[in-house]
């Protein structure tokens, strides 16, 4: 292994907060980032050697940046399987993790369905394209269910609990490409990140989201769950990392139930439940995708610290300028780390940076919630 | 304090390792960075939103810096503080730290003349222009004395102990703008990172250097010293912060000498021996240099875990295409962090890069020690 002239330059399908924060843990290393993006000056172009604009599923600007760069990865599931797979062919550049697994976890019934085949434990799930499959699914699993669109939905957007099939309608329109989930009573729910290397695969710790409104809050690392239970976790996240394919970080997202754990869902890259790593582990989640995907040796996954991370999200009704006021509190508070993604325009819910907060002295871990979420709570947008 | 469309960009004069790392740390606060560097393509341009080509001296290249910029800084002692006075007149874009604290720390002797008239303590020196000057520091001082251009010298170069005039004259060629100094026989070689900030000052653990031809090696943190050196060794800092002005982070040198600190000299930027915090500290030495410059309030500057920096130097005899090979122990070597500079030549001495140890478990900080200088020892440029 070599650094210098003969450093790889990462070409990242997607150019948003996670390929900024991507950006920002490449260069230590001496990798380069090149990143595609529809939206002119997107989060990450201030920290990458260049973006290019173009849409995700743009063949031109997805062959110019494998034609740039020694390796491609995507930091958004609209990334485009069919194309990365043509352009890998074509320009011998190859695509980490594999599009055959961005092709598995951007459906959400060929995910479930991919996992239940590998004996994974997965909540009851069918999919649904009429009002009949609907039906079946209310006798299955009872009311509600939790209804999704198998495809591309993100942070809330496509996923609505649905007592009846009017309820449906309302809020997916057509009943078309949907998928039924046996909405399961749920203790905590959990996540670890994993990552595949070249060599070896590992698990970073398992930690405790809080979704509200379908969008994750705050995350607590260490989970406040039992060993056993973490232990648990562990080995599901490994059993999921043998049923991908290619390199990467993998957002692994578990539901604990009685001690038991199923699987959620899983993104095939950086997650916004692994953030807490940049401050809180020994090799940050950014450090180690671009690890595994220039093929470099693991960095260890150790927790340094717990920590919470708390999501700053956009507020108000309607889109305009992004401004936040108030961020002093923040900045003054000893171990209180902020991420700001530059993005120009606030939108109700939209992710617009996130704190991690670290203890000073012994506070616990709810000490360290509450302050996180005090901490957010101060903030506006004006 | 705001973070979006009103965050401030800070533009730098240099581009080198250490305007990369700012870059690095400036992102996440919502702070853009612009450099200017001689060289085209700088370490610092990957991770800046742009990357001004002219000399330190240029002043149409510092003043489009300041023009596209909220406040400027430097992070080389080579940029000119009449120019950046004379800018900053003209734009009203305030420099940090102020010009004349540049003006003061790149010039030796008057660095140590403004220090001593503080009742701040240094070793022994006196200007030196010609032979007769060097011969009353011998008798003065004794042989050899330390010998050091007043200014332009960097990392060694332009420092020399001397025994007599023929040695000087050899070294130095003139005698002129000289400056000799008493060479204490000191125990250690310490160091602070200070900090101005707004409106507080604070200061970084103390650490303990090892230098060899002049060249700072490795950095221990914190220093192998006693509490009572360490608190000595802060105070001091804390008044030499008090004679500077302006914002920013200071590398502040220090001998040790039975128990006493003496101020060996003083760099008005992030300093090679403070590159542990980025690791090691809640806030990194450049997050800190961007809050402070910025006008944003300090961060923490608590030491997390013990660490030992190594530095990568440039290896052989002349210059070639800088090519790191056998990196892999350092990427697997849990807790080592890599951060290499992208500097396309290697040259002899040259600062290539650094790595930061953490400890696992309960290594010692000389256990530290010896397993970074293994690392550094099993790198080698081809």
């Amino acid at each position: 292994m070599r650094v210098g002239s003969d450093s790889p330059t990462i070409g990242v399908v997607g150019g948003g907060q996670l390929g900024r924060m991507l950006g920002e843990a490449a260069t230590p290393l001496g990798i380069e980032v090149r990143v595609v993006d529809p939206t002119p000056d997107p989060p990450a172009a201030p920290v990458v050697r260049e973006t290019i604009t173009g849409g995700f599923d743009d063949p031109a600007a997805i062959r110019d940046l494998a034609e740039s760069a020694d390796v491609v990865t995507y930091e958004i599931e609209l990334a485009d399987p069919d194309l990365l797979e043509r352009v890998a062919d074509e320009t011998g550049v190859p695509v980490h993790p594999a599009p055959e697994t961005l092709r598995m976890t951007r459906d959400k019934l060929i995910e479930k369905q991919r996992l239940a085949d590998n004996d994974i434990p997965v909540p009851g799930f069918r999919g649904v394209d009429d009002a009949d499959d609907l039906q079946v699914a209310f006798e299955a699993y009872g009311r509600p269910v939790m209804l999704k669109a198998r495809r591309g939905g993100y942070d809330g957007r496509g996923n609505a609990p649905v007592e009846d099939v009017e309820e449906a309608r309302a809020a997916f329109g057509s009943l078309e490409g949907l998928i039924a989930e046996d909405m399961v009573a749920f203790d905590r729910e959990l996540s670890v990140m994993g990552v595949r290397g070249p060599t070896s695969r590992t698990t970073f710790a398992v930690v405790e989201n809080i979704h509200e409104e379908e969008i994750l809050r705050t995350t607590i690392a260490p989970g406040r769950t039992d060993d056993a239970t973490r232990r648990r976790a562990r080995a599901v996240a490994r059993d999921v990392l043998d049923v991908l394919e290619g390199r990467g970080v993998f957002g692994i997202e578990l539901f604990e139930i009685d001690g038991e754990i199923l699987v959620n869902e899983i993104a095939p890259r950086p997650h916004n439940s692994g953030h807490y790593t940049i401050e809180a582990a020994v090799t940050s989640q950014f450090e180690q995708h671009a690890r595994a995907v220039a093929g470099y040796p693991l960095g260890s996954t150790q927790l340094r610290d717990r920590a919470v991370m708390a999501n700053i999200l956009g507020d108000g009704t309607n889109p305009r300028a992004a401004d936040l006021a108030c961020v002093d509190a923040v900045l003054e508070t000893p171990g209180a780390a902020l991420h700001w993604y530059g993005k120009r325009e606030v939108r109700p819910l939209r992710k617009m940076g996130h704190i991690t907060l670290l203890p000073e002295g012994d506070a616990s871990r709810s000490e360290l919630l509450g302050t996180a979420n005090d901490l957010v709570a101060g903030l506006r947008f004006d």
